[in-house]
């Protein structure tokens, strides 16, 4: 294991640390280092998005916040969920009064302590919904059963517009669900990560194997294979989604590439450009593609695809400005 | 070597079409699939910078490419230079009559052909200056003798910003040569990149070792140590820098951690952190803080670390706005 860290126990506040240290847009919350909110809190009047989870994927989750998107985040240790009273205090930040949506990632975990969080807030008075990313295809069959993985990036894109154009809490609740259910990912590993305090790996293959359908924590996937070509693994990952859910013929859908950590932006464009291929043969229209990393695993070799299907309801929220000082949105 | 890549005689190719299908910003010329230039071409008096070299080092160079920032990029094969034909073609985009400045970094073939390519131009009567980047303070004692990495990103950024306010290419040259004089870069290699067409790797490293000053191509660097603390990377390469030149106490700077490839942006956000302190101590002004990939060698892991002093005439420049549709500037 080669890594450019210092003390293992250090690793995740020093890297909160430094990112708000670069980018004033970003603070932590005076109640906890493990909190990150926008700068000037959430506009009076808005809805506050509060999101979270394990460290070790960034942008995913801190990078998530920011003007048009999330109003904070509470950071846990590498892939381990943050505390209650963390995510309370990041529902405490984002509240300006019109409550706070919990928008978050379907982890055993993450849900045990997002819903104390929700339970404390709701006896201090902060109204609260929640919506959970359940977009990972290969992790269960049933949808309300699946990881949430980077296609929560789009639903907080267009959650926060919703929220940033002043709908209530009921309406940006109502419009990250449609998200969420409109979105669907597929993805694989080509390496593992490995754990900053133990040096393990997240789980391992052969020098010649990829594993279809790995989780962002090494969970296991639907299959191991040979390595194959960009166009080969880009088609079983999109006939992953369109076998779960087509868009039709007509449909508009936002496009997500994420590389999981190691993998170069010139192999996601060769991935891309195949996506591209098969939603175009479908005579679906790409309305945005974006390319990058937006959450990743460490230092994990392998990439996802996102889609997501936009109504007329969704499309001009994602189309909406959004900026997070990590990631392009 | 596990790549998610095609046929790799037709990678860079492939890449190249996916990226301008994915961002209309950018298309490729007509006379040419290996020049990229922005989509509305030059504005009408404006100086056009055209950059170029070998492929695999994305955002670099195409990437460079955009409002605020070059007008043109020529692009070879992985890790070879361009041809000068295809430097001919980039200087014809880029030029609207206020000529052309080649900006590129300080490799034996990409010299050899933008020098070719400079002298056709002429020919053609379209007046041309280069300045080359040699920011690696690793690669040679003599700083003309030097490679040019991430450093041109901030070059680019500067002379780009001149351009486009509408300096004379003779003003443009001299601001460039400015910034590249006082811009300085110290990188650190963990792991090799693998050539997709044979498979083999840069460079060897055992297990537990980095090389400090490894080059983007592989080329050997100042010594090999066993691997230490983030920490302790970052005051290796910040001593190297301070040691060819170092800022003044009261300067301004511009601080770029760039990541080879591989290294997550947790880990460049470590060295960032110490980068800075090392800098404040100094009693310097980080003016701006770039974090991310901005120079890249394939799937390599490591990082470098760019200082660039900005005097009165630098700082607005840096300061302008720039839109690559790749990376942030």
């Amino acid at each position: 294991m080669k890594k450019l860290i210092n003390q293992p126990g250090a690793f995740v506040d020093e890297v909160i640390s430094s990112i708000v240290d670069v980018h004033p847009e970003l603070r932590t919350s005076p109640a906890s280092k493990r909190v990150v909110t926008r700068t000037g809190g959430t506009p009076p009047g808005q809805v506050g998005i509060v999101t979270g989870g394990g460290f070790g994927h960034l942008p995913l989750f801190l990078g998530y916040v920011g003007g048009g998107l999330c109003a904070a985040a509470a950071v846990g240790n590498v892939f381990s969920s943050p505390s209650s009273e963390e995510m309370l205090i990041a529902t405490r930040e984002a509240d300006s009064g019109a409550g706070v949506l919990h928008l978050y990632g379907n982890y055993g975990g993450d849900v045990l302590n997002f819903e104390l969080a929700a339970e404390d807030a709701a006896a201090e008075g902060i109204a609260v919904r929640t919506v959970l990313g359940t977009d990972d295809v290969f992790s269960a069959a049933l949808p309300e059963d699946r990881r949430g993985v980077a296609g929560l990036a789009l639903v907080c894109k267009i959650a926060g517009a919703a929220a940033a154009r002043g709908d209530s809490l009921d309406q940006v609740a109502a419009i990250a669900q449609r998200a969420a259910d409109h979105t669907r990912t597929a993805g694989v590993g080509l390496s593992p990560t490995y754990l900053p305090t133990t040096g393990k790996p997240t789980f391992t293959l052969a020098d010649d194997e990829m594993e279809i359908g790995v989780g962002i924590h090494g969970e296991p996937g639907s299959e191991r294979i040979t390595i194959e070509t960009a166009d080969a693994v880009a088609d079983r990952l999109m006939d992953a989604i369109f076998a779960d859910a087509a868009p039709a013929a007509g449909d508009r859908v936002a496009l997500l590439v994420n590389g999981l950590g190691a993998t170069p932006a010139e192999e996601l464009y060769l991935l891309t450009a195949r996506a591209r291929a098969r939603l175009h043969k479908q005579n679906v229209t790409v309305a945005h593609t974006y390319v990058g990393h937006y959450a990743t695993s460490l230092e994990m070799a392998g990439a996802s695809v996102t889609v997501t299907t936009l109504g007329d309801d969704l499309a001009p929220l994602i189309a909406a400005p959004a900026h997070s000082p990590l990631v392009r949105f």
